[in-house]
């Protein structure tokens, strides 16, 4: 690279000085900007909000503009124009509309996959993950993520595994493989009481030297000088806004933005430096249920995470924080009408999920407990026919389908009923196309080009790093 | 402004000449670039796709690039790292939902105003319209557009109007102020067919010294020393997609990109410069209309006139090109699934708009009728039971809603067959509050920041073309 030769070679100072002269303060401080820029980044912390449509950056910036005055960490960046940014093409091998997995993957190996698979090409070939290549760099290496552990998104970056859904196996390979710090959801996939191998995984990380933490406060406590293993809930971690709401799930579980420090604590004094990535992974389960309080308050989650990373890297001056989503989803947005400002801020009042909300229901709930629960959460009423609606999927043979629906219920219909009041529209329940937002701070992100495919990003983080692609 | 004073007092040269010696190529190049861009700007083009959401610039790059495999030109200015980039926060005074005159008129009057006026504050008060600052500065000033040269978006840049409804009292004002080219349709508001004060407005603007055309040829052929008044519809121009399988409107409706080139040519010869609008209008109509066929051409057919202006720009090195649109629209995208590749390149087979389907239909249509011109138009057949829902709308009292729908045409009705099969999902037939994609070219890019209101935009422009905002 002529750029860093450059700046290696011993001109950096000669530069400096000479430019120090000619330069009035703006035009200096503009140079000194760059030349900060082109430093070589010793960490790198990529914070993925997971299916992110334009829409949701832009509802959960809108939401906190209007309730606290002050807007989104993540576009406050841009205001004070501390970032370089780029719309990023996030297809697949196979579809023009990535899953994680082949998003996370051409990230993390530097190739396209087709959906489903984690690092493994449509004709078999293993590409070397990037948190695997840091490690042999001598970096230590972690994710943590709202998600299973083993989800799609972490796993992206850390393994091979021809698909997503071997969540057990994944969390074999992470054993294996010995990453610093991994922290999210999974006890499905780690306790003997879930696994079908009835293998205790936790037991096999603590023979191998982990800590293994299963709350808010053991994870507080974990010693900073060896490797952790968090795990707070079966799958996915509770929705923030239904966290907020509750004491114990206050107590008992951590925040992205917990996880994120806890792990910068855990690696930040290695010699060589770390690599770390932020899932916000709720983010996507919330669009695929068309559930806007689950989505705008994971999204405000994110964003606290964001600023954990930033404030650390603005003090450390070696780390390049990648901010990114790996998808659309759903495509939501605030609809035109005259009640538009109105409608979006009622969901100031909203005090759960939709997950909350119909995860309530049964067969033998009444009218009236649908009406109050949707009234206490949402706080509008809704009328007996919805209330007949939404009812008629447990007592009859109704049923939707979804993603992260196992229990096929019907967030399509609440979606639609609460649309009227908060004026937010979906296109689906699925992923999009549309091309993602990318922003980057600090050492490197002067590499990135306004407009680039989801596999550059792998090889601009390793030069970003310095780091020979040789492995 | 410093920097500006800085180069006009001569230390230009000084600078150019002493970074020449110890920097490398690269580093050379990088700052001649900044020097370029912090040139002033004696044309000043604005290229809007009215109501293009995220996923529409997305679907027309993807669309190009499947089907050419070159993607559009706005996102291969991205590619080559030419332009500056940001969001841009549309709401208006009145919601966070703009509408397009409200929108316009941020630029234009660099204040917000409540959706509907035209420069005219929520208490009464006239901003003044930028091109008549520039007109005032010495420079020529004009606007193209798909849509009534009347309509919101130009008159936005153009004059004050309590109500953007009065489409004649704006054809009246554009007389007065006398902008040396207009372009679009509109017919409706200049004729004295139409008008209800039936003035000749053509030859009110002949008397005044205006060339008036009509036709494509009679464009070309205009004069270029003397002003143009062109309408070639009307109300809006033809869908470009209709307009591309029609030999009679090929002939007689000239393409945005050629009226583009025709204002250009027009006013490039003039000493003090000039300042252009060029707005996609129907790109807006289309998304109202969830009308991905009209939608993709329309917005392809920006992405020419995109080319036309840059091109210009390259050559003449004076002007600053800004490519944006002014509010998110139904926000479109791609959905997820095994035949999304498929479905989305089946468009390339579509001959004709809904618009066109639909006004095909009336109440003596056969079911086959419908059948056949559907299948026509978009090389998909439908089920007798689809064509009977469509027909209803035309034999029963069943009618749809619509900003450009004045027919109560079932535009939703055929949009949700469609999506089946070509996998394009809509949030609604409305405007979305989506913070909205703005690019710029050339000197006064680097005056942008990567987020800005719209407000800002219209005093980045005076700036950039250093005109003191003194009226």
């Amino acid at each position: 690279m002529d750029r860093r030769k450059f700046f290696k070679n011993g001109s950096l100072f000669a530069l400096g000085t000479s430019l120090l002269n000619p330069f009035d303060l703006s035009a200096t401080q503009l140079n000194l900007d760059t030349l900060k820029k082109n430093k070589k980044a010793k960490n790198i912390i990529v914070v993925v909000s997971d299916g992110m449509s334009t829409g949701t950056l832009n509802m959960a910036d809108l939401y906190l503009s209007r309730k606290t005055g002050t807007g989104s960490n993540w576009l406050q960046l841009y205001k004070e124009s501390k970032i370089s940014r780029a719309l990023m093409d996030m297809a697949s091998a196979n579809s023009i509309v990535t899953d994680s997995s082949a998003a996370s993957s051409s990230w993390g190996g530097g190739f396209r996959v087709n959906n489903g698979a984690v690092n493994v090409s449509p004709t078999g070939e293993n590409h070397v993950p990037i948190w695997q290549k840091f490690k042999k760099a001598g970096k230590m290496a972690g994710c943590v993520t709202t998600v299973p552990i083993t989800h799609a998104t972490p796993a992206g970056f850390c393994v091979n595994s021809k698909t997503r859904k071997d969540q057990e196996g994944i969390a074999d390979k992470y054993l294996e493989l010995g990453f610093d710090i991994m922290m999210g959801g999974g006890n499905l996939y780690f306790s003997s009481e879930y696994r079908k191998d009835n293998r205790d995984m936790y037991q096999e990380f603590e023979t191998a030297g982990y800590q293994v933490v299963k709350t808010r406060e053991e994870m507080i406590a974990a010693n900073n000088t060896k490797p952790i293993l968090g795990v707070f809930a079966d799958s996915g971690l509770p929705y923030t806004i239904d966290r907020n709401n509750s004491k114990e799930l206050t107590q008992n579980t951590p925040t992205l933005g917990e996880m994120t420090q806890k792990a910068i604590d855990r690696m930040k004094d290695h010699p060589e430096g770390f690599v770390l990535q932020v899932e916000a992974g709720k983010v996507d389960w919330a669009a695929h249920g068309n559930d806007i309080a689950g989505l705008i308050y994971d999204q405000t989650a994110h964003d606290e995470a964001v600023k954990v990373a930033i404030d650390f890297a603005e003090k450390d001056n070696d780390t390049l924080v990648i901010i990114t989503t790996d998808h659309g989803n759903s495509n939501p947005g605030v609809i035109s009408g005259s009640k538009a400002n109105d409608n979006f801020d009622s969901i100031q009042q909203y005090k759960h999920s939709n997950e909350w909300i119909l995860n309530g229901f049964g067969k033998e709930t009444s009218i009236s407990q649908i009406k109050e629960r949707i009234e206490y959460a949402n706080n509008f009423g809704v009328t007996d026919e919805e209330a007949k609606l939404i009812l008629s999927y447990y007592t009859d043979l109704k049923s939707e389908d979804g993603l992260y629906n196992a229990r096929h219920l019907p967030f399509k219909v609440l979606g639609e009923i609460q649309k009227q009041h908060n004026s937010v529209g979906w296109i689906s329940m699925h992923h999009s196309a549309d091309y993602v937002e990318l922003a980057m701070f600090g050492p490197g992100s002067d590499l990135l080009k306004p407009f680039i495919k989801n596999t550059d990003l792998h090889y601009l983080i390793l030069e970003a790093a310095e780091v020979e692609n040789k492995f």
